[in-house]
């Protein structure tokens, strides 16, 4: 009994660390992402977020989500830590998806309630306590391994919150045309996609809990193998729509294919078989595809493309998990539902009350001038001289 | 028994994530040896061999090498997950050397192949299932750890054959005088080097296939460190070469001979005492030098010596494990004649055929213009000015 | 038994493996601090460093630490692996601090004899054989989990040592004003710290040095959660800081407020309660803050902060186990005092005898024209043009 207790707390500490690498990893994604004057503003909120939400998380939200900090199966700090590398996900998923036009102290502000109260009751509800238990709204029979509904959707969820208050980038939607605005930096999208998807293992495989028995190690292992040909599914499926429809293999659109087929897979990779996440994985690359031209043509403004990879694949994920395993269909759509009315509403209340008191939004001039210079004092590249 | 199946699993987990880090390794070292221009379809390249090649091996290539997917010391779908994070490096070893003038379409058609087919019948004949027992060309004799033949030479097979069938870059070679193109961006080349070396740890560590008795638990910590000393010992060679030749401390010839002595201990780091890689290590900085040269004279373009790294440090080391360790120099020898030919050939009339249905070269004003646009219809650095 | 040996050797590897993910940490960190002209010398000069380092320490130094290389609790391999992942890190702080200025070949001599002697004494009286046991001068009392003293204090003193020695950057302190030099790329900074805290668990985690008993389990859990929970401390409150003094969150100054909290807990991540290391790391944050404001006042010119971050918290954490732990004060400031001036006084020694054969430091034209043309022969962004 004490190996399977050293085994699982060692266990947990390398997925842990797994997803840590999702800190550099969504920082130089969205580095890459954006142009170069917003930069600095970009990576300052992804650290913010990390050490801010945390912290919160630690004093706050991992007990409003579990009760406790009792485990017996590993060290209780091992588990905690394993669940503290969620956290800053969520909001992860949320920042990049507003990013060239939000401030980064309300964001903070935001962070925090995120960290300590939304994402834990959400927690709460699915993984932890539940303090809906027995009542109508209890959705603790939705299978969702590793956080389709209560990860990606609450994140995007509050990001479409976001969105609807904060508004579009300067000059994006004009005239009734969308302005193309290109990625300033490919190698850093294609590093922080790769460090996402080097995440992912952890973050799936560490959601099994234990690999201390056969059966266990078993589950862990399909569980990351599955996660992987997600996000391969996801890659081909895109490449092959961009070859086809513009005989062209546009990198940002194929990794985000990636990112989408990932979390296509996060809520059943532990229950499908090894093909289903071909299927589920391919079609969560489709959603991508269309997902972003839906959101421009609504004029919501999402410069990472996050509503499609974490919102809509979010839920077709948890969707996925009634078709390709033996789950209940309604127990997956009613967890949707349920939290996402909560994490959406809870979240455009938030930052509706934040806005009042200092606004999310940078002025036009300091979007034109970007938010490097205003917000953070800095250029993020200041010695390379620039065009457009 | 079962703690011995669960700790194997989790160790080939561990060993699979660390080879996963030379995605993005490979990918950075080459964005980092390109042209600007040419950066965006070199990332895009080695994201589609990673998605590709992988998915093919699942489907076809691992049961054609293996003959099942049984396994009885660990979960089979971590020694699946271990063997697939190895089939896209040999790809990458081909890709990397014919970048900044061949198309991406092309080289995933042959990405297909080599998964599926060329590199499952190398695996089949030296680790696997091995379909020439008995026969004359019986090599399991072979002492290959973790791939000098069967990985890398294999790989650089493949990219000779690429190399005389695609030639080299335009300009490159011009009135008997070799252009010289530097490298565009120094840290990506530097980050992805070091993220290669982290990723042998588990490359050739891994392939000791078991960790959960005391002699293994020692055999996989003495090649770890034994994989370490040879890139210690090339790095420190060709720095001593390179101060003393030209009184400069050329870091990417450096690199090079950091992976050369990498790649020069992968054959027998489990057999090598650990004074041997200090040694083997040296000469394959060594050989990494003066193949550079050499190539370049025979005007085979090799924009990131791929050639000297893989094919002469794959070659050498297989040889240096009868050198260094008990172990037949006939086998060895045997082993290299016998998948040399194999790989060569049967790249050469894959490539050849490719190559007539949709040609692997991109024209001269592609190249002119950078292949990004073409290809990818996007480029890496939108923002930033450039000279040269 | 025999699992307990398997299980703290694939322990052992997996905290050397994160360690190694500091190579790339400091490179990019210190590539992204210094400008362009001088990217290429400071990334050759941390190849070489790891490279050199590491050898000297195989070779020598690991034999004068510990005595012998037997181990009874895991692989002897694992064992000397884990403290060899230790020894590159002492001259990289060290050299990360006198950057812009440095010649490359000297600094290489210097780190064969940190690392061949320096550092392995000072490892000697403390973690390892004890040739001062029982002398006046015994220090094994001192509780040091990681370094603080050990590792930070000793680089950071070799670094006071050749800052006195090589002095400023040219045209860093002119007519009584300091002139401000800006980071060059704020994303490899970002990256470059964000693998050094990865780094960090593996370096405090893995010094508990075993993890295969319950007990051990969490007490390597409880110094990874306190380890990153010092770092968050130090963000954070750094971040305050900059908010509340300039309304600007210069994001190089968090990160070194996070660098310094990681520092200020690593002497005692494994006493700690969960709470201490908040008010530890915020402490360590301020001494950053002032502390950058210190020496630039003393004109002792250091681009990356590393006085701050480890000398200043290298002291303050290794006091700091006193006043939150049950340990003696006066037998942590006998350990700072001892191993303080032993560092400083050897490498002033070494430095300055260095000195005398071939300077330090890089001439004026050369520190204008940049260090990487003279020194490596490469620039490291050939193809974009620069302002500045």
């Amino acid at each position: 009994m004490e190996m399977n207790y050293v085994i699982d707390t060692l266990f947990a500490l390398f997925a842990m660390t797994l997803i840590i690498f999702m800190v550099p990893g969504f920082a130089m994604l969205e580095a890459g992402l954006v142009r170069t004057k917003n930069v600095t503003a970009v990576l300052t909120t992804n650290i913010m977020i990390y050490a801010v939400a945390s912290m919160a998380f630690m004093l706050i939200g991992y007990s409003l989500a579990f009760g406790s900090w009792d485990n017996d199966g590993m060290s209780k700090w091992a588990a905690f830590l394993f669940q503290m590398a969620f956290v800053g996900k969520t909001v992860n998923i949320m920042s990049g998806g507003v990013s060239e036009r939000t401030r980064i102290v309300p964001l903070t502000f935001f962070t925090v309630l995120m960290a300590a109260l939304i994402y834990p009751l959400v927690v709460n509800v699915t993984w932890g306590a539940n303090i809906l238990e027995g009542t109508l709204f209890d959705i603790s029979s939705m299978h969702d391994l590793a956080g389709c509904t209560v990860i990606h959707s609450t994140g995007a969820w509050a990001l479409l919150a976001a969105i609807l208050i904060i508004g579009p980038r300067r000059g994006r939607y004009k005239n009734g045309k969308i302005r193309v605005i290109p990625a300033s930096n490919i190698p850093l999208v294609v590093l922080g996609a790769l460090l996402l998807w080097i995440g992912w293992f952890g973050f799936n495989g560490g959601s099994v809990g234990s690999i201390s028995s056969k059966e266990n190690a078993d589950l862990v292992a399909l569980t990351i193998m599955n996660t992987n040909t997600g996000g391969l599914a996801g890659a081909i499926m895109v490449g092959l729509l961009m070859y086809f429809k513009y005989k062209r293999l546009d990198i940002t659109m194929i990794l985000n294919g990636a990112l989408g087929g990932l979390v296509s897979v996060t809520a059943g990779a532990d229950v499908f078989n090894m093909y289903a996440p071909i299927y589920i994985g391919a079609i969560g690359g489709v959603i991508v595809v269309y997902g972003v031209w839906l959101f421009d043509k609504l004029k919501l403004d999402d410069p990472v493309g996050a509503l499609s990879v974490h919102l809509l694949n979010g839920i077709w994920g948890t969707i996925a998990v009634a078709l390709f395993a033996d789950v209940s269909l309604w127990g997956q759509l009613k967890g949707v539902l349920v939290v996402g009315v909560f994490a959406f509403t809870s979240s455009f209340m938030l930052i509706y009350i934040i806005n009042k008191i200092t606004p999310f939004r940078a002025s036009d001039d300091e979007q034109l001038q970007g938010l490097d210079i205003e917000e953070c004092g800095l250029e993020a590249y200041a010695e390379f001289k620039r065009g457009i």
